[in-house]
Protein backbone atom coordinates (compact mmCIF):
# COMPACT_ATOMS: atom_id res chain seq x y z
CA UNK A 1 0.00 0.00 0.00
CA UNK A 2 1.34 3.39 -0.75
CA UNK A 3 2.11 5.58 2.14
CA UNK A 4 -0.96 7.91 2.99
CA UNK A 5 -0.33 11.25 5.31
CA UNK A 6 -4.44 10.83 5.51
CA UNK A 7 -4.20 7.63 6.42
CA UNK A 8 -1.19 7.70 9.22
CA UNK A 9 -3.17 11.08 10.50
CA UNK A 10 -6.58 9.70 10.78
CA UNK A 11 -5.59 6.44 12.45
CA UNK A 12 -3.58 8.82 14.75
CA UNK A 13 -6.25 11.27 15.09
CA UNK A 14 -8.90 8.83 16.07
CA UNK A 15 -6.55 7.35 19.07
CA UNK A 16 -5.55 10.71 20.15
CA UNK A 17 -9.56 11.90 20.42
CA UNK A 18 -9.89 8.30 22.60
CA UNK A 19 -6.93 9.15 24.84
CA UNK A 20 -7.84 12.93 25.42
CA UNK A 21 -11.43 11.98 26.41
CA UNK A 22 -10.12 9.86 29.32
CA UNK A 23 -7.19 11.78 30.11
CA UNK A 24 -9.10 15.38 29.88
CA UNK A 25 -11.64 13.81 32.62
CA UNK A 26 -10.62 15.52 35.54
CA UNK A 27 -10.44 18.65 33.73
CA UNK A 28 -14.51 17.83 32.77
CA UNK A 29 -13.24 18.56 28.78
CA UNK A 30 -13.46 16.29 25.84
CA UNK A 31 -11.35 15.92 23.41
CA UNK A 32 -12.77 18.20 20.72
CA UNK A 33 -13.46 21.17 23.26
CA UNK A 34 -9.81 20.85 23.57
CA UNK A 35 -8.82 22.32 20.14
CA UNK A 36 -10.58 25.29 20.94
CA UNK A 37 -8.97 25.85 24.77
CA UNK A 38 -5.57 25.28 23.16
CA UNK A 39 -6.10 27.88 20.53
CA UNK A 40 -7.91 30.29 22.94
CA UNK A 41 -4.59 29.92 25.18
CA UNK A 42 -2.59 30.79 22.25
CA UNK A 43 -4.57 33.52 21.49
CA UNK A 44 -7.97 35.24 22.65
CA UNK A 45 -10.15 37.65 22.37
CA UNK A 46 -10.94 36.51 18.95
CA UNK A 47 -14.52 36.12 17.13
CA UNK A 48 -16.56 32.77 17.17
CA UNK A 49 -15.77 33.02 13.22
CA UNK A 50 -12.06 33.24 13.13
CA UNK A 51 -11.92 30.49 15.51
CA UNK A 52 -14.03 28.25 13.46
CA UNK A 53 -11.98 29.05 10.14
CA UNK A 54 -9.04 28.90 12.39
CA UNK A 55 -9.68 25.56 13.39
CA UNK A 56 -11.42 23.84 10.22
CA UNK A 57 -14.62 23.09 12.06
CA UNK A 58 -18.12 24.08 11.15
CA UNK A 59 -19.91 26.96 12.69
CA UNK A 60 -22.87 24.78 14.63
CA UNK A 61 -19.70 22.62 16.02
CA UNK A 62 -17.95 25.69 17.06
CA UNK A 63 -21.01 27.24 18.64
CA UNK A 64 -21.88 23.96 20.55
CA UNK A 65 -18.29 23.98 21.89
CA UNK A 66 -18.25 27.36 22.67
CA UNK A 67 -21.32 27.41 24.76
CA UNK A 68 -20.46 23.58 26.45
CA UNK A 69 -17.26 25.50 27.35
CA UNK A 70 -19.07 28.53 28.92
CA UNK A 71 -20.97 26.27 30.90
CA UNK A 72 -18.35 24.61 32.48
CA UNK A 73 -16.31 28.21 33.12
CA UNK A 74 -13.90 27.68 30.45
CA UNK A 75 -14.53 30.57 27.95
CA UNK A 76 -17.21 34.02 28.39
CA UNK A 77 -18.10 35.23 25.48
CA UNK A 78 -19.10 38.86 24.96
CA UNK A 79 -20.88 41.29 21.97
CA UNK A 80 -18.45 42.75 19.75
CA UNK A 81 -19.01 46.70 20.20
CA UNK A 82 -18.18 47.06 16.67
CA UNK A 83 -20.32 44.22 15.31
CA UNK A 84 -23.32 43.34 17.25
CA UNK A 85 -23.49 39.96 15.73
CA UNK A 86 -20.41 38.64 16.53
CA UNK A 87 -19.23 37.13 19.59
CA UNK A 88 -16.08 37.83 21.42
CA UNK A 89 -14.42 34.69 22.96
CA UNK A 90 -12.38 35.02 26.12
CA UNK A 91 -10.87 32.51 28.36
CA UNK A 92 -11.40 32.59 31.53
CA UNK A 93 -9.25 32.86 34.88
CA UNK A 94 -10.49 29.29 35.71
CA UNK A 95 -9.04 28.45 32.18
CA UNK A 96 -5.80 29.82 32.71
CA UNK A 97 -5.46 27.98 36.27
CA UNK A 98 -6.28 24.59 34.31
CA UNK A 99 -3.75 25.56 31.70
CA UNK A 100 -0.34 23.62 33.10
CA UNK A 101 -2.63 20.53 33.59
CA UNK A 102 -4.47 20.34 30.25
CA UNK A 103 -0.94 20.83 28.63
CA UNK A 104 0.61 17.80 30.45
CA UNK A 105 -1.99 15.38 29.07
CA UNK A 106 -1.39 16.50 25.63
CA UNK A 107 2.28 16.20 26.54
CA UNK A 108 2.08 12.78 28.31
CA UNK A 109 0.28 11.54 25.09
CA UNK A 110 3.30 12.81 22.64
CA UNK A 111 5.67 11.08 25.37
CA UNK A 112 4.31 7.98 24.81
CA UNK A 113 3.70 7.92 21.33
CA UNK A 114 7.42 9.08 21.05
CA UNK A 115 9.32 7.36 23.62
CA UNK A 116 10.93 4.29 21.73
CA UNK A 117 11.96 6.29 18.60
CA UNK A 118 14.93 8.16 17.76
CA UNK A 119 15.09 11.69 19.34
CA UNK A 120 16.53 13.09 16.16
CA UNK A 121 13.68 10.74 13.82
CA UNK A 122 11.30 12.51 16.05
CA UNK A 123 12.43 15.83 15.73
CA UNK A 124 12.41 16.05 11.85
CA UNK A 125 8.49 14.22 12.06
CA UNK A 126 7.88 17.72 13.97
CA UNK A 127 9.36 19.59 11.05
CA UNK A 128 7.51 18.06 8.55
CA UNK A 129 4.35 18.11 10.33
CA UNK A 130 4.50 21.75 10.42
CA UNK A 131 5.59 22.39 7.29
CA UNK A 132 2.30 20.68 6.43
CA UNK A 133 -0.17 21.85 8.55
CA UNK A 134 1.25 25.30 8.03
CA UNK A 135 0.78 24.70 4.19
CA UNK A 136 -2.89 23.88 5.05
CA UNK A 137 -3.45 26.63 7.19
CA UNK A 138 -2.24 29.13 4.63
CA UNK A 139 -4.30 27.99 1.60
CA UNK A 140 -7.64 28.05 0.47
CA UNK A 141 -8.43 25.00 -0.53
CA UNK A 142 -11.24 24.58 -2.15
CA UNK A 143 -8.93 27.02 -4.76
CA UNK A 144 -6.35 24.20 -4.29
CA UNK A 145 -8.66 21.05 -4.98
CA UNK A 146 -9.37 22.07 -9.00
CA UNK A 147 -5.47 21.95 -9.40
CA UNK A 148 -4.77 19.38 -7.38
CA UNK A 149 -7.78 16.62 -8.83
CA UNK A 150 -6.63 16.07 -12.31
CA UNK B 1 4.86 26.51 22.63
CA UNK B 2 6.07 23.01 22.99
CA UNK B 3 5.50 20.56 20.27
CA UNK B 4 2.59 18.63 20.63
CA UNK B 5 1.72 15.76 18.24
CA UNK B 6 -2.04 15.75 19.10
CA UNK B 7 -2.36 19.42 18.22
CA UNK B 8 -0.59 19.06 14.73
CA UNK B 9 -2.61 15.60 14.31
CA UNK B 10 -5.52 17.42 14.89
CA UNK B 11 -4.76 20.27 12.50
CA UNK B 12 -3.84 18.12 9.56
CA UNK B 13 -6.63 15.57 10.09
CA UNK B 14 -9.58 18.65 9.82
CA UNK B 15 -7.99 19.98 6.59
CA UNK B 16 -8.11 16.36 5.68
CA UNK B 17 -11.20 15.86 6.24
CA UNK B 18 -12.22 19.12 4.35
CA UNK B 19 -10.29 18.33 1.35
CA UNK B 20 -11.80 14.77 1.27
CA UNK B 21 -15.28 15.65 1.20
CA UNK B 22 -14.90 17.82 -1.45
CA UNK B 23 -12.48 15.49 -3.37
CA UNK B 24 -14.24 12.41 -2.94
CA UNK B 25 -18.22 14.54 -4.01
CA UNK B 26 -17.98 12.53 -7.55
CA UNK B 27 -17.65 9.39 -5.65
CA UNK B 28 -20.31 9.87 -3.43
CA UNK B 29 -18.20 9.18 -0.62
CA UNK B 30 -17.62 11.50 2.49
CA UNK B 31 -14.65 11.38 4.12
CA UNK B 32 -15.78 9.50 7.53
CA UNK B 33 -16.89 6.68 4.99
CA UNK B 34 -13.79 6.56 3.33
CA UNK B 35 -12.19 5.06 6.56
CA UNK B 36 -13.90 2.23 6.18
CA UNK B 37 -13.74 1.79 3.09
CA UNK B 38 -10.15 2.17 3.02
CA UNK B 39 -9.87 -0.75 5.54
CA UNK B 40 -12.16 -2.94 3.60
CA UNK B 41 -10.07 -2.60 0.94
CA UNK B 42 -7.06 -4.24 2.88
CA UNK B 43 -8.85 -6.67 4.44
CA UNK B 44 -13.16 -7.26 3.82
CA UNK B 45 -15.24 -10.13 5.31
CA UNK B 46 -14.89 -9.00 8.85
CA UNK B 47 -17.37 -8.37 11.73
CA UNK B 48 -18.80 -4.34 12.10
CA UNK B 49 -17.15 -5.34 15.79
CA UNK B 50 -13.83 -5.96 14.39
CA UNK B 51 -13.89 -2.67 11.82
CA UNK B 52 -15.25 -0.37 15.06
CA UNK B 53 -12.25 -1.72 16.75
CA UNK B 54 -9.61 -1.16 14.21
CA UNK B 55 -10.48 2.19 13.25
CA UNK B 56 -11.35 3.28 17.01
CA UNK B 57 -14.23 4.41 15.86
CA UNK B 58 -17.62 3.83 18.31
CA UNK B 59 -20.11 0.94 17.54
CA UNK B 60 -23.02 3.96 16.50
CA UNK B 61 -21.38 5.87 14.45
CA UNK B 62 -19.75 2.24 12.71
CA UNK B 63 -23.11 1.43 11.77
CA UNK B 64 -24.47 4.44 10.52
CA UNK B 65 -21.48 4.78 8.02
CA UNK B 66 -21.91 0.69 6.94
CA UNK B 67 -25.76 1.42 5.97
CA UNK B 68 -24.83 4.71 4.31
CA UNK B 69 -21.66 2.69 2.18
CA UNK B 70 -24.66 -0.10 1.50
CA UNK B 71 -27.22 2.21 0.57
CA UNK B 72 -24.61 3.34 -1.81
CA UNK B 73 -23.77 0.33 -3.10
CA UNK B 74 -19.98 0.18 -1.46
CA UNK B 75 -20.47 -2.95 0.52
CA UNK B 76 -23.02 -5.61 1.17
CA UNK B 77 -23.81 -6.99 4.67
CA UNK B 78 -24.34 -10.19 5.57
CA UNK B 79 -26.06 -12.56 8.88
CA UNK B 80 -22.61 -14.19 10.32
CA UNK B 81 -23.46 -17.91 9.96
CA UNK B 82 -21.45 -18.30 13.47
CA UNK B 83 -23.14 -15.44 15.17
CA UNK B 84 -26.36 -14.71 14.15
CA UNK B 85 -26.11 -11.47 15.91
CA UNK B 86 -23.15 -10.57 13.82
CA UNK B 87 -22.54 -8.49 10.66
CA UNK B 88 -20.46 -9.63 7.95
CA UNK B 89 -18.86 -6.72 5.65
CA UNK B 90 -18.14 -7.78 2.52
CA UNK B 91 -16.64 -4.92 -0.22
CA UNK B 92 -19.13 -5.38 -3.77
CA UNK B 93 -17.23 -4.99 -7.33
CA UNK B 94 -18.80 -1.34 -7.59
CA UNK B 95 -16.52 -0.21 -4.89
CA UNK B 96 -13.34 -2.35 -6.72
CA UNK B 97 -14.05 -0.27 -9.17
CA UNK B 98 -13.84 2.75 -7.34
CA UNK B 99 -10.65 1.99 -5.85
CA UNK B 100 -7.94 3.14 -7.94
CA UNK B 101 -9.91 6.53 -8.11
CA UNK B 102 -10.91 6.83 -4.53
CA UNK B 103 -6.43 5.76 -3.96
CA UNK B 104 -5.46 8.40 -6.46
CA UNK B 105 -7.58 11.23 -4.37
CA UNK B 106 -5.39 10.50 -1.72
CA UNK B 107 -2.35 10.37 -3.03
CA UNK B 108 -3.01 13.64 -4.66
CA UNK B 109 -3.18 15.36 -1.09
CA UNK B 110 0.11 13.30 0.26
CA UNK B 111 1.34 15.24 -3.00
CA UNK B 112 0.06 18.44 -2.50
CA UNK B 113 1.12 18.32 1.18
CA UNK B 114 4.43 16.87 0.44
CA UNK B 115 5.37 18.84 -2.81
CA UNK B 116 7.34 21.29 -1.61
CA UNK B 117 9.45 19.30 1.07
CA UNK B 118 12.75 16.98 1.10
CA UNK B 119 11.99 13.62 -0.01
CA UNK B 120 14.05 11.98 2.79
CA UNK B 121 12.67 13.98 5.31
CA UNK B 122 9.24 13.01 4.14
CA UNK B 123 10.67 9.31 4.38
CA UNK B 124 11.45 9.90 7.99
CA UNK B 125 8.30 11.20 8.66
CA UNK B 126 6.30 8.16 7.27
CA UNK B 127 8.19 5.95 9.48
CA UNK B 128 7.67 7.99 12.70
CA UNK B 129 4.19 8.42 12.03
CA UNK B 130 3.97 4.56 11.20
CA UNK B 131 5.79 3.39 14.53
CA UNK B 132 3.34 5.55 16.29
CA UNK B 133 0.04 4.13 14.25
CA UNK B 134 1.23 1.00 14.88
CA UNK B 135 1.87 1.14 18.72
CA UNK B 136 -1.57 2.80 19.21
CA UNK B 137 -2.85 0.30 17.75
CA UNK B 138 -1.42 -2.64 19.75
CA UNK B 139 -2.11 -1.36 23.06
CA UNK B 140 -5.35 -1.00 24.49
CA UNK B 141 -5.39 2.73 25.39
CA UNK B 142 -7.19 2.38 28.76
CA UNK B 143 -4.53 0.40 30.99
CA UNK B 144 -1.79 2.75 28.91
CA UNK B 145 -3.39 5.83 30.93
CA UNK B 146 -3.04 5.07 34.30
CA UNK B 147 0.73 4.89 33.70
CA UNK B 148 1.03 7.68 31.91
CA UNK B 149 -1.36 9.99 33.81
CA UNK B 150 0.73 10.21 36.96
Amino acid sequence: MTKSVGRLVSVLYRRNQVYLDAALKEYNLTASELAFIISLYKKDGISQEELSTRLAIDKAATANALRSLENKGYVSRTRNPRDRRANIIIITEYARRMEKGVRKQLRNWTNFLTEDIEEESVQTMFEVLEKMAKKVESIELCKKLGGHDE
